[in-house]
């Protein structure tokens, strides 16, 4: 008998969404499997908002930041009441596996899903922090960094013609990652991220004497989380260093855009290890992506480890005496 | 005898001034002057800091914003004494014609040195906010709106994707130019700007039942000048529409990015105008382009004119109750 | 009584017509007629592919390339009996206003169409290779010219980086106007377009001497209808100039991306005044684009008129001694 | 005694190399080496064209594709008294150590080079094709494949607006590496490579059967090393699908473009990784990016192993039957 399975979205949308959504349904098809699109994330599952998804549905998205079906935080899926709904709604179309896009916020729902109901489920890491333990990589990133690169590469023009210094803060609450490789791909001069204590003390010697030595302006890339805010660096700029400055949050652009090859390329691993772990009935998984290549991962193992970013990036950080 | 020529950027810089530099040299070079670039507008002016200039200087610089000889406001040129030095500084390397690429407020100091000096010059009107009356057209408008294009379609995949109103403020403080044009191109929702008065009561109810017919995001773009803060407007939405909302200001994002067709061609044909024009002895003009073409214009009739928005384009606004 | 009104895309497409697509379902809407789209261009107002359009059919298709209902040529709607049956089919929809979006040999379908069956209509210039007469601009050129831009950018790093000569090939078969301007605006150093003669030899003696002088690349910008092939073109920089060669021809490439927004508000415009003049019983025009600004011209003057390329630009393709 | 470092680009110029001299001006003079750039590969250590590198010298380079230094092929390398020649040069400004970016070509001159001077070199694998045995990535693959996303992408809006098949020839004379991914993220429906058999005759029922269920246009990705030349694939579409087809070869296009974030990253760590070793006395290696990470390999290894092109992905091509 043709099997059903069902994905959906939840949490930030990230580019990288669609062109999953497109490998979902055709590697469904392939594998004599039903595929179905739930709209809006667990909201979806619980309102019934579940539709059978077809070739047509994905054609034209690969190119497409965001997700064609919608994503979405749910209060209510933390309440078991609705979490039985949920399974309802999944039963009422034979529905016995699910896919979930997410962060480990949504995959801890999943597994509570999965205690009470016992419903087959893969999760795939996706947010353009990248601050999931037990995986190297999430989708989205690599898109969310090369927004980022854009508008740093615009910004260094004219931070250039007018000798000004701008303080760029990229997402990242709690993860500096976004901010860190955006430094060390930009070169830019300074980056401050939530993993590492700084003394911008430390930089004020450098940096006049950078200017001095005939530098006009100065690139800052700094993580959301850090413990000041982005203007208080700006000020930093203007009363120690002298030199006019601007803040620029680069916010929700980071979030969209044509997803890139990686990030499509990505999407289709991800999705196809996915489904490939539901037939070959792993019931519990996160298809994570690590230094042997993809693994599966148990639901525990992911949610339950902090997240740690990695050494070697961080070792790169310029230190302020770097140069000297 | 072979003459000198020298260019200068003055206020904010805009993606354009390279390839008009590039066909300044080439230009100049065509017609048996000698090129001078004068560095960080006005002020390079002062402190003698001009160079003459070759091919080798604008090779490769035509796919790149700002302006390789940097720009600046300069207060000391406001002063008498320091616009002595400036003409001293050009007398010694016998420079007698001088174009200048700025805003109104550049073009004021140029007339000031004017009268006192007679030296030959010409303005070209350069800025993003294209506010200079008697021209219609602005050097670097085109590239700042692909800028803003390029964000509000990034910002647009995840605003449709999680069911949320961004408010997108522009550049423009006294203008709307740059967010109208970005209204009318991007398919947004709602656009404020400082030349026509708003009520946000008005939209209330249309914008309430979009949300019933199933709409699902909001844009809006505002411009910076408008007399609420763009967080207020995000908190209308929130408030009054009841649907999540976030502000993105684009800032100096708008200023880079690689030059478009239409600025490295305006600026093609603004530089070959000013150099004619200065080769024909007009002595203190403003090039203008105009439905007419391109027209020499008097300075004060271009810095003593307050700019008018084109009343066609505002027509084009949504008015609260088009779509019923 | 309700009107209906519809529109079709006919010939090559260009960027700008998905643009123009949702500007004319709201404008529509707003002016209280019943948009319907008619797919595939002539061949669908033959088989009756005609369907009512909403606002849900144009919307996120804003910043997409090409044209969402298609386009075609259609040898067909050359006979009368089909374009009989085409009337038949509008008349049953009880459409009796008609925007085309094509260029010349569409609009003199149109023209026959017309003639036979009284239907009101508005043309509205489209295409890539600007060469309709009486309009000094048609939907889709910014755009391909920022593709032709962004492609010889690129092309121009590997050329810089290994020493060599690039041939690049745009579209245009009777007209130079995307080769010409990219010419001007990419810095390239020839051009050769069909409207000029040019001979090869008044060339080999500059660019040796550049060779000498330390250049490193040339860039050679050529319309597809020159009388030479680009491959032989390409030899000659190898055989004459001694410097390896390569042909880039940039083909499809030009016709699709993302519209600009010089495109989107053309797009925006040109369906605002085929509308008006439709509503206000104009029953043969074609939108044009004049110094002047919007203009409504006879079909007869834009169809039997030969188009001239801008005299201004002929003037500024640097002339073999233009730097000596 | 502080040492002096060289580097040089050879074989075809890569996107990533400008960000790669970038970091090895930094990191050398972190580590207190002098930094000597080599222009035009291997021919400017024959003709001595080495100068002292500054930061000066690769500010603003970061986004910018090609090599700020040139690249070449050298004959005249081959050649022993070339190659003492250079070994004279390298000595006579007592550099001692030399860096190499390119491909494996590249790498057996170096070889040579090693075996009679002695020289302490470290290889970093650059070339667009990314078939370098021992390494998984070779500098500038990212950028190029991103560039060919974005000409698909374009291309696509023209194909599916016009019912035609495009067949995109993509550069891998003997690697489908670019061609491969280029399809599984382009959603293209047919991919032709080197490296697996292929029988047209085994997608003629599958397509027209698609066309019948309304596809309206056709994506081959073709590398240019299969057997066939484009056009024979545009013809078979013409022929025996019976839709009209174009072919659209990208060319150098490929090679260009602002380095991606993962190139820029790449070039960062290649480079450390290759100071590193030099410093630790490794006198003869290249370094390769492996799923253990990066690692030092001897350059005989690299050189004189054929390429395999990755299982896994030639796995994943549509077979003919893949979606019935």
């Amino acid at each position: 008998m043709k099997q059903n399975i069902a994905i959906l979205c939840s949490g930030g949308d990230v580019s990288g969404m669609n062109p999953a959504l497109k490998r979902f349904v055709e590697y469904s098809l392939q594998n004599n499997l039903t595929p179905y699109f739930v709209y809006d994330g667990y909201e979806g599952l619980i309102d019934n908002n579940i539709q059978k998804a077809s070739y047509c549905d994905v054609s034209g998205i690969i190119n497409r930041g965001g997700t064609k079906i919608g994503s979405a935080r749910s209060k209510r899926f933390m309440q078991v009441e609705y979490r039985n709904i949920a399974k309802q709604n999944l039963d009422a179309l034979h529905v016995t596996m699910l896919i979930v896009l997410g962060g480990d916020g949504s995959f801890r729902g999943l597994h509570q899903f999965y205690k009470e109901h016992n419903i087959k489920f893969c999760g795939v890491p996706s947010t353009i922090d990248n601050d999931i333990s037990g995986t190297d990589y999430c989708l989205g990133v690599d898109t969310a960094l090369n927004m980022i690169k854009f508008s740093i590469d615009s910004i260094r023009d004219t931070a250039s013609s007018f000798k000004r210094a701008f303080v760029i803060e990229t997402m990242g609450n709690k993860c500096g990652y976004l901010a860190l490789v955006s430094h060390l791909t930009s070169g830019s001069e300074l980056c401050l991220i939530p993993e590492t204590a700084y003394n911008l003390n430390e930089y004020e010697q450098k940096f006049k004497q950078e200017i001095q030595n005939g530098r006009r302006y100065f690139i800052a890339v700094v993580a959301e989380g850090i413990k000041e805010d982005s203007k208080e660096i700006a000020r930093w700029f203007e009363e120690k260093i002298g030199i006019e400055s601007r803040v620029n949050v680069l916010g929700h652009l980071q979030r969209g855009g044509n997803p890139t090859v990686k990030d499509r390329l990505m999407a289709y691993k991800f999705i196809t290890y996915a489904i490939d772990a539901l037939l070959d009935n792993k019931n519990e998984t996160i298809v994570c992506y690590t230094k042997e290549g993809f693994r599966y991962k148990e639901i525990n193992a992911v949610v339950n480890t902090p997240y740690q970013l990695d050494e070697e990036l961080i070792k790169f950080i310029n230190s302020p005496k770097a140069t000297e």
